[in-house]
């Protein structure tokens, strides 16, 4: 089989550092039009899928290319926070900027002007997961490998040293991470299979929030018969008995064996959510994504605590690490949604999948990337970190923008072999 | 005196709606130069203190200026960033946009596509302020009365009416906002002597991070001659015996008696933070600032019950409501320090000190502003919400730029008097 024998031959290709210096930095502003109905949710009717797109240009023909997703307006900004914050890395070496990146990262994190628009949040944040995501890309392009096979061979201090642990120093420091992943190491060919099997992956698409009902049963139906168990269906209806229908409607036509997933994109209050859950919890929904505003922690415990058994799930507006600890010492997520589009980039995805298993909870990514790069990071936590093997979203709806989309056979994520992180995009005149 | 003549002045001057409309936005980036050692903290060596500006232009001669506060670099994408924002505004009658001002507030705050940037954090929160702070500024220009006297003529209803309590409602709801300032203004005549007296302001200037000790003491000599009690020193050096060093020399020189804050401007991790403040506690200040990473809600939280009785502020860094909801609702803060030139406005301003009154705790402005806007804030929340009348921040290094500078006297802000929020900036041919 193709897929094997390209693995077999990334495998041969044994990492070899050269001196490839960072030259310049380049910016693209990428938006793509979606079809009608395509990734409408309750709040976000109009979404016009963006990527703000850092290119680091070096002395080789290599381009290190890193993503940051956004929904349009406003990818003009993360641009321009790109040239802001990625200037330190031009003359650099990559390997040696890889070498000790959590220091750069928070360089760059903190920047002492840039930091006033944050710190770490915001525009200035997707800047960063762009730079960010750049380098890994550019480091995994120079040794010729998949990103999912750079970090596997990382040893755990070189991996640690891509992160910056700083503020979470009371609950994971580096020594303990150091020896979370030294740990995992031990028990690695247990989970190495998944490299054989691909990684499980669960359909977004077939529920977009203005798709009609018909709709919804078609793309059910569509969904299981390419091997997809476990779908997603938007709620936050100003009539909560419109979500009950349609999630009844999936629930019927997919079985009782489906996982499905409820996604209300911060719809309700914190009385709204806690009333309306209730009542979408008669169709065991596996979670439920997002059921308030993404900042309130308090508020996601209030509803985690009063839903149980049924799970809340959030992470895509969670800008960072420190956030993310907060949640996660409050026992107000059951699955860490980080995605590294949104976070500053793979460092921080790292940083805070650590975390994430530190506290025993799950990873299972947002995917602003369209899973193109996540399909790397969650092979590399099942491997490397002993996060559990659930499933990654999958999102179809830019394949044809990318050099090489990600391939779902069967409901699985073929495992990528091409070097570098997949972000590729083709090349458009306009 | 010139001051109370003025008052009574724009006491007779009653409000006279006319139909002003808004015609077209413009911006300003302005940025201000300071001199060496000014502005300087442990994280932040070289500030430039600056404004992203938002210029409502009017169908008369008046305009709205509204500020929001950054530290240099990335300015010019908060003004991006106004130019998407107010948009909406263009065409309205600021009488009739002001009458239900909470609902065009939640419709630029929940911009869909800009919300992907935040929502409510980072570049496009800091560009609301500003369009938020224009607005207001306008309706107290067209009806010619200072901001405190608009937001004090407002019934509890008209107040509310300019906020948006959104995600808020499981801790204070519209009905419980309105009745908390229906209550409040029963006793109002008992807290009024203050726009006679004026509010007391504390020195923030005295300790700047890079001022030798020998300015710190010349520094606090002055502002005691000035008649200040109340001062703050910059802390979190590499070498914690150089914070105790110097916050010794100041409580030396200005006795036991007075009011000395401490601000750390979140260098430490929590461990840090914890060691470190244990030995400063020994000056008995008054507060500790920004003891670690803004976000951190459990960190300040664990830090403000290992430290008391020695209390914990902070709220310069805190983007929204929502993360201020839950500092309060965690008694994680014991002085809040919302800055409407930081969070969406004076309209997030207002809800947040409702918040923060709600909870029973203080509201101290940082002063992003310089203290231009918050000189009528904090009487507005002392009157109308029945906060109480501590101090505010006083800063002086921007004063040659605005046209009505706030005036300081005997350690007291005067109560100014000009119509508007005072946020008019001087003309330059830069």
């Amino acid at each position: 089989m193709s897929t094997t024998s390209v693995f077999s031959e990334a495998n041969r290709v044994t990492a070899q550092p050269g001196s490839t210096y960072i030259t310049a930095i380049s910016t693209q502003d990428r938006r793509f039009a979606l079809g009608e109905g395509v990734g409408t949710d309750s709040i976000h009717q109009t979404p016009q899928y963006s990527y703000a797109v850092c290119v680091l240009k070096t002395t080789t023909s290599v381009e290190g290319i890193g993503l940051a997703f956004t929904l349009g307006a406003g990818n003009d900004l993360v641009c321009r926070a790109i040239d802001y914050l990625a200037q330190p890395l031009v003359g650099l070496d990559i390997e040696e900027l890889m070498a000790d990146f959590g220091s750069m990262y928070r360089q760059m994190a903190d920047s002492p002007s840039l930091r006033w628009l944050g710190p770490q949040k915001g525009v200035v944040q997707l800047a960063l997961a762009a730079v960010v995501n750049a380098c890994f890309d550019l480091w995994a392009k120079t040794r010729q490998v998949p990103l999912w096979k750079l970090l596997l061979d990382l040893s755990p201090e070189q991996l640690v040293n891509t992160l910056d642990l700083s503020y979470l120093e009371e609950v994971l420091n580096r020594e303990q991470a150091i020896d979370l992943l030294t740990r995992a190491q031990a028990t690695r060919a247990d989970r190495s299979g998944v490299l054989q099997t691909g990684y499980r992956g669960y359909d977004t698409s077939i529920g977009w929030f203005n798709y009609t009902d018909d709709q919804i049963i078609d793309n059910t139906k569509k969904a299981m018969a390419r091997g997809f168990t476990a779908m997603k269906l938007k709620v936050g209806s100003d009539d909560p008995q419109r979500d009950l229908r349609r999630a009844s409607l999936i629930r019927e036509t997919a079985g009782e064996s489906a996982t499905i997933m409820l996604d209300a994109n911060q719809r309700w209050n914190v009385p709204q959510a806690l009333a309306i859950c209730h009542q979408l919890s008669s169709i065991n929904p596996f979670w439920i994504e997002e059921p308030t505003h993404p900042d309130d922690v308090q508020g996601h415990k209030a509803i985690a605590d009063a839903l149980a058994p049924f799970k809340v799930a959030t992470g895509e507006h969670i800008p960072n690490k420190v956030i993310f600890k907060n949640f996660l010492q409050m026992g107000a997520m059951a699955f860490c949604q980080v995605d590294a589009v949104r976070v500053g980039g793979i460092s921080e995805f790292l940083t805070i999948s650590l975390l994430a298993r530190h506290f025993g909870v799950p990873v299972v990514p947002h995917v602003g990337d369209m899973g193109q790069i996540h399909q790397h990071l969650v092979l590399f936590n099942h491997i490397a970190m002993d996060h559990e093997n659930l499933f990654l979203e999958h999102i179809p709806h830019l394949r044809q923008y990318f050099t090489q989309p990600a391939l779902i056979v069967d409901g699985y994520y073929r495992v990528p072999q091409e070097p570098g992180s997949s972000s590729d995009l083709i090349v458009t005149c306009s």
